[in-house]
């Protein structure tokens, strides 16, 4: 950590942040320069209040910390990638998983049509919410349990892996009897209450990106759910909130070798809710492919006009394969596969 | 609800968009351009399907909804501002209420000590969080329900109302037995459970936007509480996140006569997390006050540089009376009150 | 043009609305609502004082424009793509453009080295700044027309065609008369005297897109050129600022294939500038060719350490020449080719 | 500046860094901590090409700078408040500049009317655009010289300065031959050859931030004038441009108090582009005079409806005076005044 002093800091205030950081358990080092002094404050341990404690001392301009705040997450920790595998789905290793289907089960039919469909496409996964977070209490929130058994139905039927969103701590156990991948919503990153829930349990989670979280704190929120004991952690780049109106978010590619740098998990892109439109979808998931992504999540409905949510980013059966399609050859073309 | 066709939109395309709206209950209204086609979807249902429906026709270039998706929170349908008042804490018709006190309860003489500071400084509510939501699992995560005693224990020694947070639906009942009013965090904005929770019991809840989050989506949170039965919401704006970084967040104050134009619930400025910077408090409270806030929540401790948590954006109790002293002439100034 | 009257709207504003709109020479349509009135305003007249003078009626909530307000640039008027080739350099039909080199043209060795390397490479156009627009007024400014000299030496011995920037209207004839290509950079993309000047030379002109610009302000800027009578315009994306701050800016690769479905112009895209950090172009690029692009430009040189700008996001021609063998496999997987 | 090296880093690349460091004339510490080896560069010398140089260096994760890198703009070389006089005009020093007027001259009625109305409610100056900076290119791009002629007509019946913005380097003469301070506009507030020349001539320039420019970008651009000899510098904070959207652009305050302890120069906002809506103008007037501004820039038409620009953001002269009237009563509370 390194303690920034103002230009105009008496000797006095730098001798009691030196001080501070000994108090601490910490080293420190004070570095006079021309115009400024700053103070080094060494030590492996990640205390979180040290930086704050720093930040309050008079004549203090700011405070830059040097070690990254997680730790199981980090490549620091372990080097190789993370491969999560379930059922019909692998995600890492070179291998691209494509978890596919419609934002909510709306029936039995719809559900299965949709499975097969997405099935014969190339999915090797199937994605359904029963749970809906909505922005508005108006709109329709999900078949819930319901729903679950309907999915669980659709696995039955076509083998495929089933990926769910669970919305709050107490409904962990219900929808995990169900699922096999957990999924926690953008709006729900920083839900820690629901994090640490999906942590003791033992389905892998895959996490959505907040649209304003930044990096490390994407990476802290899967580090909460990994510090209570569950390792099978996707992240789920979704999109960002932006200035740009064309599309509903940006996605932003660079993450992708951004958080292979930093992090040992498997990273998916949803290129669906990263747009919010049809027509952009296969083109982003060609370049999430070409970027280096693990995996891909994808909206896909029999007739996306007749979908109770999200129609108008969701993808027709016809046009997902045509994209799984052309996703291979750009998988090849780096050196990785598409499915199984 | 305006469907926007796009410059290539066949003739049989547009029709099917007119009968796609009839047949959910609206009157169509088809507007030929001599460039492009309009269809305009008229009736007062609120179907959320609507938009995403004809979203998905082919032909459509965009869907411009027109009327607010929110009612209960609306001018609409209540103009004359609210106002909530419990025990110290008054906040809106004419007083600003002034909601001051620690990040977190570290223990019992720490919060009596800042509850008498703050009260002798101007505050008519004390605000410290027993279940506090951290960025990283490594943080302090609160004194939970020993917090709660303790904030219920500076009530009694100084009659001032207690604003505490509540981070899952589980823990509604434990915080409103102790709380006077129960806040929301940032983070919660759209944790759906939680907002449905607390619309459920009687105590007001304090609502703060989330980073990202349009007005829109702030009234519809604000929209699932109101929904459930409890009309004691207060709004309260803490910044959003920009490429600015010299700010912890970018404190947009427009937001105010915004949402004094949309809704009539009351409007709580938090310059603490606005700004995340002790030197910038009193200056954007002072704004806040001139921009025509209903209430200030503001970070105070006995010595910041000794707080857990937030401590560069915290105010000593003599800047803390320092600013309500500067907000009161203010206030003044615009016709308004600080206070009870 | 849509006009939404606000609810509260009395009839006179409504017929004030609509004779404002008939005497701008439009036709009227009032649509009566359940709670509210919208008038839309038709006619092809893409008159800029329509909107303002409808949004600043009484009884106005908003006003919705319906005609994208640029024409030359727009699929509407040319529906086939733009290509433009000049010397070794093809952009557009099927061929992706390589344009490589400096940020800054620095000496006679290093600008002739770097030209052979990226040659080597694979590229098929030299970049390198000789008027460079710096945030500080204490940096390197560029060698000016020694740089361009130079840069004219380079294409003498290599053939490759010659990129560089234009900073102010006086300088338009000196660049071009060295220039194969002349750029606007992001800063002045809304430099409307620049963009004026360049479009009344005969040289292709590469316009990057502002780092707040929107989609419409982008394609209007390359409309103030295209309105002179060049008909040669390069778009280049080269990320827009977000809250991100692992990245120096975001680079949002949906920009391409939207642009594709609005523009005919050549869409080229810049990873160096767009990460900021050189282990990120790579993948980048990768992505940028699978998402169908159709031009590359990225900053390059023999030793990155040493360079007098950008070094940290700036390639060694080893990584440069991987870097084109990476993309030339993912652009064959997506029916394109590299080069020329 | 402050060198992080990665966890990885290796002895000898730690060891290049430091001879690179001292190779560039600064002293260098290293600091050895537990998990990463960071290294100090000491020296005053705010050489640009230092934190690139070493951000290339291998084994560097990131640099730190600790020194601001603008220098006569700063709080550091001038602790003084500088205050700006010209005309009817002060800004700074506790006196509250009010700039008014239209977005365009449109005609001498027009300019001379608004010139008495906004005298009489208050402003001490006149703002007028005669060359217009506009999205479209078939956009009203202003009266240009004749629009000129008519300010300074306004100016000798009614005393006012006169503040308009001049776009490109050429005509920088001309437009200081008839204004009293030169406009830069946000979109060319990195135009620097624009910069350059009215730092060369000795009329005050209003300098507008760009709507994506950091505060550091800003100071840098300020600089560019103050270090061509011209020292009146007023800082215009405007507006950036951000996800909201009910709001053209969003207004951020603490900008102000931010400057005040960076910079000697004075600031002014702008209220009218900051919201983009004439009803949120006034309120956000107060709320900057309540943070602390020295001067308003507002625009204000005899009739809003009418103007050729910017009508929905512009005030009626009515509406001007009450609001100069709320706003010396809020300068009163906080011990500053309006006018001269």
């Amino acid at each position: 950590m390194i303690v920034v002093m103002k230009q105009s800091a008496k000797q006095s205030q730098i001798e009691h942040v030196r001080q501070r950081i000994e108090g601490l358990g910490l080293k420190s080092h004070v570095i006079v320069g021309e115009e400024r002094t700053v103070v080094a404050a060494v030590g492996a341990k990640r205390q979180q209040g040290t930086r704050e404690a720093l930040e309050s001392c008079e004549g203090v301009d700011n405070v830059v910390p040097i070690l990254a705040p997680y730790k199981i997450a980090s490549t620091e920790v372990q080097q190789h990638p993370s491969v999560v595998t379930i059922g019909s789905l692998t995600i890492g290793g070179g291998t691209i998983g494509v978890i596919a289907g419609p934002c909510s089960v709306e029936g039995e039919e719809q559900i299965l049509e949709t499975a097969r469909q997405v099935k014969k496409g190339g999915a090797t996964a199937l994605r359904g919410g029963a749970f809906k977070p909505r922005t508005s209490p108006y709109s329709f929130q999900g078949l819930k349990e319901e729903g679950l058994r309907l999915l669980a139905l659709a696995r039955e039927e076509t083998g495929l892996a089933i990926v769910t969103e669970v919305m709050t701590p107490s409904n962990v156990e219900l929808v995990a009897s169900y699922a096999d991948v957990l999924q926690i919503g953008a709006r729900n990153m920083q839900n820690y209450d629901l994090l640490a829930e999906v942590g003791k349990q033992p389905k892998p989670v895959l996490l959505k990106r907040g649209p304003s979280a930044t990096m490390e704190e994407f990476l802290l929120a899967a580090e909460y759910i990994l510090d209570q004991g569950n390792k099978q952690v996707l992240l789920c780049e979704r999109g960002i909130r932006t200035f740009e109106s064309h599309t509903r978010f940006t996605l932003p590619l660079a993450s992708v070798p951004y958080l292979r740098q930093h992090t040992h998990l498997p990273i998916v892109i949803d290129p669906s809710h990263g747009t919010g439109k049809a027509s952009l979808v296969a083109p982003m998931a060609r370049a999430a492919v070409a970027v280096g992504c693990d995996g891909l999540i994808v909206e896909v409905h029999p007739s996306p006009e007749e979908a109770w949510s999200d129609g108008a980013q969701t993808l027709t059966p016809t046009a997902f394969e045509q994209m799984v399609a052309e996703c291979s050859k750009v998988a090849e073309a780096v050196g990785m596969k598409i499915g199984t």
